[in-house]
């Protein structure tokens, strides 16, 4: 007669690793069987071995977002062997810093044409506040608040994801 | 008569993996025994059989900036276990859309109230190019552009990465 855990369908890890799937198995929430692709990239990128140490390194309501964060690194990674997701950082790095400089020129155009007028509304010189957006303070970009990368292609145009063409949405 | 390999340090690499070092090293270039630290981080996050790999796979003026990334992909693993460098990507997609919905409504505000007065200059109405920094939808932004991370902290705000304290500058 067979034992009770044979009727248990593997995880995709056990499955892929070629092991018995014990009730405890710390792959088996995160990797169901009907996912092999999520576990064959993170294992091909990061190793089960690493994702397992990780895995038993964080605690267990955080082990679902730290999953979710390797598989969008490991798929980013195989899709750009070069720069991986740290791509998508200097791209949104380069945006950040273009829109913060178009929001402070902006802003010192509305406040030079509304101080030569005869009678500029309140709002205009002394910020948006009543749009309910805050002063551009509020999303002003801050370098040390990330990870700053110092990527050799932050001269670049934003355009340049595109270019070279290797990038999608996960 | 010692060989004159054994001359040559070895690099970070093949001293942590207690191998000889040879001439055609694939870690050589990029690991130099001054910076064991370098190696040890994306050794423990990747494993070095990967990272060997990886290199191999990409072209060889290529291998500079891919462990770079690595690097610090691997350092924002270690400071941050859960999200890793999908953190600062977390962040960085909040600051970009909350920069450019300032931008458009700044830019509203600007043309209604230069609208509603006399005569208003045509650059605010037509546009910053004269400003050299072109209009907003050079710098605007599109979720397609980069790989769009989905996290669950995307309803948070731009400061909760200095809240949770575990985020620097590499």
């Amino acid at each position: 007669m067979a034992s009770s855990s044979y009727s248990i369908s593997p995880c995709a890890a056990c499955k892929s690793l070629r092991r018995k799937c014990l009730p405890n198995c710390i792959f088996s929430p995160y990797f169901p069987p009907e996912e092999p692709q999520k576990f064959a990239i993170v294992h091909k990128i990061f190793g089960a071995s690493n994702v397992n140490k990780l895995l038993n390194e964080v605690l267990p309501h955080q082990r679902e977002d730290a999953v979710k964060s390797l598989a969008y690194e490991a798929e980013a990674r195989l899709k750009d062997p070069v720069y991986g997701c740290v791509g998508a950082i200097s791209v949104l790095q380069s945006q950040v810093i273009k829109l913060q400089k178009e929001l402070d020129a902006t802003q010192a155009d509305l406040i030079r044409y509304a101080s030569s007028s005869p009678s500029p509304p309140s709002s205009v010189l002394f910020g948006r506040s009543r749009m309910g957006h805050g002063g551009s303070s509020s999303a002003s970009y801050d370098q040390n608040s990330v990870f700053y990368y110092p990527s050799p292609r932050s001269n670049e145009t934003c355009g340049h994801t595109q270019e070279r063409g290797d990038h999608g949405s996960i």
